[in-house]
């Protein structure tokens, strides 16, 4: 399999030097959909799902299938409003909708299936990380674990930062087009988006490729730090320990770096070490970093 | 578009006169899983629904992922059951679990995506029915609405009848093979599967056709005749407005009916006319096919 088991996409070879690419990834209502998410923003959400593990595998979208179950309490506004969110999260990203099917549950469901096509020699898995590889990621973390508890715990916060970090849960972007930058560099040796947090990502790679990190710069989100600062929260913990963030992770062959960073702006984070341990670097001090990942929230769809 | 929208599948073109060919169907517990359906079979079922679509075109399944919602109560053998119905319903019919993921659920959902490469020229769609094309389906119809009526309302029968009648509902069967041969004679003109029921199954090639039937012979089974008898039940209806029966119903052009016949036995049951309405002719008496489909039925899964 050109795919080994448990990365982020399977796949299978068509010929060529080319793979069919296939993902699937199911959007719960309960676990999924934040209060104050429209069925519009959840189904963009599943979408958005699924491309960020295209994404991180430089795998381009072609088309999707949508499955969906409707709760008997949806009226056909609703209905319209989740077909647009797919509609919407395939067009933004150059794919769209093949069809699907639609079924009575008891809570809303949609499983997205994503086909791609991408070529054997580009595709980034997540187990090639050497040691001294640099680590580096596409963004900063933890606007969303700062916008969920804004939305779940109500907590305050100024206009200015709340709009960023309540739009990053319920409008999340994949980072197609850094996934595609990344692949066609040959410079990544592994890949993996973050949507189960920094530090469950950070674990991930350094299982498939037997290896592991030193982190000496954590990239916390501005507005983050101001929440934290604001309601006494650590931010590391809204850094490393938040999730549903579609940030890509990678590894990359330190003599590439300055290519890379020619192509798109990276930020830095640590090194790859021999050594089968995640350590988090802040001063003089060393931390673990746990593999511990994002746990799903427990909620209820607006009744709208 | 290579295969219209509302068609069975979905599919594009991959060069080379092939097709990708895409599928996806979900299996709620509450609506598509009955008493006495095991998580195995359950899982298994999952598959079959699929697979029949993609039998229904003509094109055999490769690979599938699988996207399943788990309520907190299951245990892990459960869990494991449902992992080795897949596998099962899979490995039967030539295809193979890719990968897929899990979620927590509030019920029981499976959501297969299926992928198969077909040839563009010998797909099978819903709407190449002509005036005068033979009708015909692959099998007899009425067991399965004859086994949920055993199993729902929990209906007598002897046991030599009973076991033909449950495992029709149990352990469905999706006409691969038989999709497979049809698609290589070049003589289907419209094709679907009768999940919905053989009238909506009917219905949905004369709507895409635009054209009518003529139906003068009901492919009633025997043990779901027997059935009826038993219990004062109408077996026309059990014929015709049951569901869940993965048969194929397909017109024919009438010059190769015969090679056809030669290469596998269907069922003929009537003929395509231009006028646009399903009629069913008993004896000297003409009956309209109303178009009614298969009612999903309301249920929990076993609590194990």
């Amino acid at each position: 399999m050109p795919v080994p088991f448990g990365d982020d996409v399977s796949a299978f070879e068509i010929g060529g030097g080319r793979l069919a690419v296939l993902k699937t990834d199911m959007l719960v209502g309960k676990t999924d959909v934040p209060p104050g998410m429209s069925f519009l923003q959840a189904a963009r959400k599943a979408v958005v799902m699924n491309i960020s593990d295209l994404a991180a595998k430089g795998v381009r979208p072609i088309a999707l299938l949508a499955s969906i179950g409707i709760p008997r309490n949806l009226n056909k506004r609703d209905i319209e409003q989740i077909g647009k969110g797919l509609n919407t999260g395939a067009r933004e990203y150059g794919a769209y909708v093949l069809g699907g099917d639609t079924s009575e549950a008891s809570e809303l469901v949609i499983s997205c299936a994503f086909f791609g096509i991408g070529e054997k020699k580009r595709l980034m898995l997540r187990s090639g990380a050497k040691p001294n590889d640099i680590v580096a990621v596409t963004g900063s973390f933890g606007n969303t674990a700062a916008g969920l508890k804004i939305l779940l715990q109500n907590l305050s916060a100024p206009s200015r930062i709340r709009k960023t970090l309540v739009d990053s849960v319920l409008m999340p972007r994949a980072r197609l087009n850094e996934g595609l930058a990344l692949a066609e560099t040959g410079a990544v040796t592994a890949s993996i988006d973050s949507s189960d947090g920094l530090a469950w990502s950070l674990h991930e790679i350094a299982r498939a490729s037997h290896v592991g990190f030193l982190i000496d710069k954590l990239p916390i989100a501005e507005e983050a730090k101001q929440l934290a600062k604001m309601h006494k929260l650590d931010p590391t913990e809204l850094c490393l320990y938040g999730g549903e963030e579609y940030e890509l992770v990678v590894t990359v062959k330190p003599m590439l770096w300055k290519r890379v960073m020619k192509k798109l702006p990276l930020i830095r984070i640590g090194r790859v070490t021999k050594q089968k341990t995640l350590i988090l670097k802040a001063g003089k001090k060393m931390f673990p970093v746990e593999a511990r990942g994002w746990e799903h929230f427990k909620t209820s769809l607006p009744k709208s």
